[in-house]
Parts: structure tokens; sequence; C-alpha cells
């Protein structure tokens, strides 16, 4: 059911703004009525706005340009990216006051420095073609997630996102060196420095930097890059408990933590989804397990004796019984194989049901105490609840997901999808963990920050966002209640 | 010749301060007069001011109390550590109007988590004692810097301390999971997580790491330790040039970034300083060399095949003839004592003579020309002046330091030493690099940021400083001009 548009706002002060909008930018830079449909609803489809237009500046000064215009005519921003926010961090409101302010034309990789390893790219510039710009160099961009081939480097940044390899080489925030944003006051931050070292002043790059587009708009920035892995080793372990994957991967840790590349947990509800519902996904093992571990070691050099240590480790673990069963990739068609199997568990959750979606952290040692007490919570609270909880545990962060139960309409199981959150993040709450991992808070979860982050910090939260938005233009509603 | 004391302020208003500061932390709390003399002077002899008090609160909650009544009296605060900045970052002025606030008694390690890997320490805790604590529990701190006997965490973090590790570990930022710290308005920001993802909110921690006690006092934090390397190789390469120099890093880079523990460049100047000035310090190698490169690499394994790889890579580079001659360490012996070559270079330069010190940073790519430049321009602005850089050449981190000509007086030299930063710092301007690497702004080098993080970067420093201490009371000229 299509919503209504705005196609042009009946406010004069919006039509003059759109006006000076389309002088600054020409025709092409700015979209209204059904050209914004591709931007007023997220991928999800969880939130549908409205907006009296979208703009499409072509370059740094095009953004800052137009957001000195909106600021003058009081109306807010809403900037986005890929539109691939979890958390209608992207999405404007429903009321059609905001203006859209799409990176998508700022696409330029401004330069790949294979000596400094750093990569300088624009905000628009999708996660997968910097991750090639990277390559083509000689080099790896550590960050990869799900939607990279839809989700841009500014979005990405201004969410920090985090992904498979966080475990090794953190989340997007520690592979920024430099970033230039245009602030609320309309002025270009110029913070393109590609340094390691540099203590001159308020790390105002790491505010910006997951600050999801509430601060300024980040239009392009300096990432730090890695060698490519020249050798890679990948195993499935099939565990008889959370305990047993955690005590895993602290002795991977213990060897060697930089060489562990991921260390992702699934259990057995989710591999059994996996392995029924989704074409050619087998288990390489000869049972099934309770839990599973997937490891991935990787290093620059070919002879870091990676083979040797995971079969050191895998067969420790198989001797004193905490894994069960593993297997070794022995090829790039099997380590593809193996990945499948995780990379599959959001679209066999989907087939399966409907979906209650958690993305928590805890301490990695809690991991087990978090899956143990969430999941006899959940169980009680909605019996015959198929509990399948994956994700980065060596990160200590679990995306605790909830599939319908059998007997359970769509509709019935959804209505309580609060009643679930809640009991989860009630676990997490006691294990000092955080409501948002990875996702952010965007649209979604303001309401949960007076609870998790208040008193001090979300006072200094607030002050902040005072100081550099006095006039709440810069994605109102997102991030802070 | 000792400064006169205001050793009890005559305003009133400054008594009414000392007696309730006296109420709240006993009389052992608050030092006055002669008891202040440790505090008002830095190490070095560069800074010496005054103070009508000295405060030292036994814990966080102290802290907060003494802030809140000198708040209210409108007294500016300097918070302190170990009193080791290189800027002066710590020091109050000579007007006598600060209270020295000392973390000193803050001084318990909390706890720390081996299966997690980190640890929970207070402020006054020193970096050395904190770097015990890790390795009692089996793990590294990866934390390294000349003054770690006496420097503490809080000031550690307050500046966002460097060192050797850097190239592996990142700079102290780096290794920061949580916070706590007083904010100017009294409150106790809670920030103490141990998390490593978590998308809630603004990343308040970041903005009071490095903020130099402008934004907050630390009062502890959450450190993400590493394990114990199991295996070490340590060489010393002679180089003919800067760019042969960067050449091995980037090959060692090239095949194992991880494995790089610390990669430092030495001088032919500043090394033959060392073995001429430092008793039993003497060069490992047949022949002297215009420049030197000591690389340690370091791995949780003792099968990681280091030995392999540094010999491979170093061989490789003999071959070619970028390196002249290099000698591998076989036992920890001579490890230490190659080492010692590095860490002597501070103590002959000041035997050498007066000296004047740049820290600065560069792309890492720029370091030959940083130094080619650089030496020339300062041997054209004082001719026979002896040029000794050395320092964290794969974070791009030049301690490009200059002692006085043999003919020379120390007057006359030192008389000239703005005129030679100015120099150095125009050098590091164009090749986009920056005034203070790893020693912050302090005291110092305020008066550089209207230059060099001027328009819309320090138009948003002074935004932040003011939503956090409006009143400016916090370390009140430092960092910001």
């Amino acid at each position: 059911m299509p919503l209504p548009h705005p196609a042009s706002s009946s406010r004069p002060a919006d039509t003059a703004l759109l006006a000076a909008l389309r002088e600054q930018l020409g025709e092409a830079g700015v979209l209204t009525g059904r050209d914004t449909d591709g931007y007023v609803e997220d991928w999800r489809g969880l939130y549908r706005g409205r907006t009296m237009a979208v703009v499409r500046p072509a370059d740094t000064d095009a953004v800052a340009a137009a957001v000195r215009l909106c600021v003058q005519h009081r109306v807010a921003i809403v900037p986005q990216g890929g539109n691939t926010s979890m958390v209608g961090g992207a999405s404007p409101h429903a009321d059609g006051s905001e203006i859209v302010l799409s990176l998508s034309r700022l696409n330029r990789v401004r330069g790949v420095d294979p000596v400094d390893m750093t990569l300088s790219v624009e905000a628009g510039v999708t996660l997968q073609a910097a991750q090639a710009a990277a390559r083509e160099a000689g080099c790896l961009l550590p960050l990869s997630i799900s939607s990279e081939g839809s989700a841009q480097i500014g979005g990405v940044l201004a969410t920090n996102a985090g992904g498979n390899n966080t475990v090794r080489y953190g989340n997007a925030r520690e592979l920024v060196l430099g970033v230039e944003a245009v602030l609320p006051d309309g002025q270009v931050f110029n913070g393109m420095r590609r340094l390691r070292k540099d203590n001159t002043g308020y790390a105002v790059r790491h505010l910006l930097v997951g600050s999801e587009g509430t601060l300024g708009i980040i239009t392009a920035a300096v990432l730090q890059l890695a060698p490519q892995p020249r050798s890679v080793e990948v195993a499935l372990c099939g565990v008889a408990s959370p305990e047993a994957a955690l005590a895993l991967f602290s002795e991977f840790r213990r060897r060697d933590p930089s060489a562990i590349q991921a260390f992702e947990f699934m259990s057995g509800t989710g591999m059994a989804l996996v392995t029924s519902l989704i074409d050619g996904a087998t288990l390489p093992l000869a049972e099934t397990a309770p839990h599973y571990v997937l490891v991935e070691l990787a290093s620059g050099r070919e002879t870091a004796g990676l083979r040797e240590l995971i079969e050191e480790v895998i067969g420790q673990a198989l001797e004193d019984g905490s894994v069960a069963d593993a297997v070794v990739a022995e090829s790039g068609a099997q380590r593809a194989a193996i990945w499948r199997l995780r990379e599959e568990h959001s679209e066999a959750q989907k087939r399966a049901g409907a979906s209650v979606k958690n993305d928590v952290s805890v301490p990695v040692s809690k991991v087990p105490e978090l899956i143990a007490r969430a999941t006899a919570a959940c169980e009680a609270l909605v019996p015959g609840v198929r509990i399948a909880p994956f994700g980065h545990l060596g990160d200590g962060n679990i995306h605790f997901n909830l599939i319908q139960p059998a007997d359970m309409t769509r509709e019935a199981f959804l209505a309580r999808d609060h009643e679930i959150m809640d009991t989860v993040c009630a676990v997490v709450r006691t294990l000092d963990g955080s409501f948002s991992a990875e996702h952010g808070v965007g649209m979604l979860k303001p309401y949960m920050m007076p609870d998790w982050r208040g008193g001090a910090e979300l006072d200094a939260m607030r002050r902040i966002k005072q100081a550099f938005d006095p006039l709440d233009l810069f994605n109102p509603g997102k991030l802070l209640p």
C-alpha cells in the first residue's frame, strides 16, 4: 500500500528551500514525490517514512552547501548511505518534515597507498567497492559485513560497523585514521590525516564515528589496510556446550590471538535449520552436536604454521572431550562450504518462520552464562520457542535470535517481541553487557538509553549533541531519547 | 632557587575552600606550602608553578567531592598523575590560583580477568605496576614507555601515550575498553565496561582519552591485555639510508604485520653518541653504518617461525644491498644489549650537550623525505648542528632531535630552539604530519593549534570544551589555545 507523498510541501518556507536546493545542486540533485520512493522505506520494511525531498550532492562542498541551506530554513536532515540500517538509523520520520541527504554520488576512491597501507574513499563508496580497491593494491580492507554490497563507507563508519573479522582487526572505528565531515554549522571538518600517531587535541573523529549522523555527515575517510592473508585454515567443530566453545577460543587466543581471523558460534538448533532448509548445505561431520564453532586462522605469511596450530589445538580438545568431532578444510571449496553454514543462518531462520533478533554483547567470559540464562528465561516465557543464538563469540557478540514455535501463529509470536527482547536484555544487563553490540541505536532503541546509559553518560552525550547541533537538525530522534 | 609559596592564600574564598577540602578529605588529603614542592615543578624542570594546595583524594567519590567543592568556589584544578608530562600538561600555572589534584592514592588494581584478558585499574597505579599485575595473570599489558616506573595509568590515558609497541598494539587509546572519570559537573561517569563491541551512543571514552585532563579526570580504566609472547627475535641492521629502512619495514609488514613487535630507526650520529658516551654500549656489527634499524618480532606461539622470517627478510636485504650488515640476537642478553643501544639514545644526547627535541609524525611512507628535508633545513639554519633522529619508524613517529654544535655555547644554541622547532615543523606540515605524535599539547604547544588544527576542527574542540567545562576549571590553558 503506497504512502501518500508530500510531493511539494505546502509550507512557503519549504518551497523556498527546495528552490534554493535546486539552484545549488541542479535539478538532478533534488528528488521529490515518487522519485523519493527508494529512500523513504528501510530495506527490512520496518520503517516507512516520508520526505519533502531527497538531495543528492555530488561532492563535499555541495553537501556543505545543502546543509547550510537546510539549517538556514530550519529543516532537519537525515543522512543516508546504502540504507541498510538494522535499526532505522537512516530513515526519515513519517511526518515528511525532513530532507533525506543521500551520499551515493560521493563515490570516488580518492587514493590508495600500498606503502602506508591506507585507503582514502568518499562516503558513498560501497564497502564492497572499497574492499576491491584495497585488493587491487595488494591489500585487505579487513571489514566485512553481510550488507557490504549495498552498505556505504559513510554509514559503515557512522554506525561503527562490526562483522566477522572484528576479533582480529577491531570494529570499523579501529580502522579509521582520518575523517572528513560536514558539521551542523555548515563547516567542513577536514581530518583526512593518515597518521598512526597524532596527539593534537580531542579525538573528534572518534566522536563522529558511531554518532549515527547526529553530529556530522561523514563525507570521506582514510582507512588502515592490512596485507592480504597468504595462508588460511578453517575448521568446524561440534562442541558439547558454550563453555567448551569458550575454552576452545581461549586456547587459540592463548596461543596466538593475532592468528584468529574469525571465531563464530552456532547453536545446534540454528545449524539444523540451515542443513534442513538450505539447498546443498550439509554438515561435514559424522554426527550432529549440541553446538558448533567455526574457527578461521590467517596469516600474511605462507609459512606461519597455521595448519600445525589448528590441528594441535583441536587435537587436544578432541582428546580431552571438549570437542566431539571436527573437520579442518582441505581446500578453498571446503572452506567456502563451512562458511556457508554460518552465512546462511539468517536466511534459514527467515524460512523457518517469524523471528525476534537481539544483537547483544557481554564480556567474552560471560557468553556461556548469557546463552544458558537467556535460553531458560525465553523458554519459560514462550514455551516451544526455537532458540538459535549465533555470532561472534570472540567478541562476546551473540545474535540471540528466536524463531516462532511450530504451534504458534506468526502474529501471536511477533506480538510478544518486546517482551522477548526485554527478557534477553535483562539477562544481558546483569552480565554488564550491551543492548546493541554492532547495529547501533537508530530509531529502534533510543528508549533504552536512559536506563542503560543514564546519569553522567547520557548527560555528557546530550551536551555533546547540543554543542554540535543546537537546533537538533542532524538526524533528530535517532540515537538519543 | 626555591620559589615563594602562597602557603595560605589571602583570598577569603580560597581559605574557605581549603577548610572545606580538609573537612572532606582529612588533613592528610590536603597539602600546602612546602609540602607541595614535589608537585609544582615538572620532572624536566621546564615548568615551575605554584599552587594553593595539593589535594590527594583516596577514591573516586572523594575525587568527585573535591571537584564539586572546587567548582563551587570557582577554583581551577590541575589533575596530576606521575608528573612525567613532556609538555607541561600536569603543571600548575605560576600564579598559584589552581589546585593540584593528585591521583596517586587511587592505586588499586580492581581486578584482572585472564579469560577476557582485561585489567581493571585505578588512575594512580603506575604503568609498571599495571604491567606487573597483567604479568601475574599470565598476560601482557602491551604498553611501554620510558617513564613507566613513574607514569600513572590516568596520565597515560589522558595523554594517549604511545611507545615502542604501538606499531603492533596501537596507542593507549586502542587498549582502553572502559573508563571511569569525574566530569566538571561533579558527576562520576561510570563507563567501566569490558566489551569489545558496544554501539550505544557517542564514544565518550575516546573523548576523555587524549583530552589531557581538560574534559574530565580519569579515575579508573579497563584495559585490554594480550598474551605473553613465547617467542621473540631481535635484530640490529645497518642501513644505507632511511629509504632502505622503510623498505625493510615494508617487507616485514608485507609478510606479517602482526609479528612486528617494534621497528625502531636510529641515525648514525645518534648511535655514535651512544657507543662513545655510554659505558659498555658497543655496536655488535663489524662496521658502522649511516643509519640503523632495530626490529623485534614476537608471537604468542613458540613455533611461529619467527627466526626463519627474520633471517629470510634480512638475508634478502643483505643480498640486494639495502642492508649493509646485520646481527640477529642469539640470547636474551644479546637482545637486551641491542635494545640498550636504542634506549640510551636520550641519555647519550643529554651528555653530548643541549638538545632540541621534536616529537613529530608523518605518514609512514614519508619518513625518508622528512629526515632528508628536515636535516637539510636544520643544517642550513645552524651550521654544525648534530642531527640525531630516532624513534618509531613503523608508526611514522620520529623524535627529530638536534644537539648543539661543538663550537657553540649551550645558551646560544637553546636561544634558537623555537626557530629550529619551526623549521622542522614546516617540513612536517608539508608532509601532512603532526607537530605532536605522542607527547600531547600541554602548556608547550597550544599556540600551534590554530595554525595546524584551525577552522572547523578547533571550533569543534572549543565547543566540546565549553559543553563539558563551561567555567574552564579543568586544566585551563592546556591543550586549547
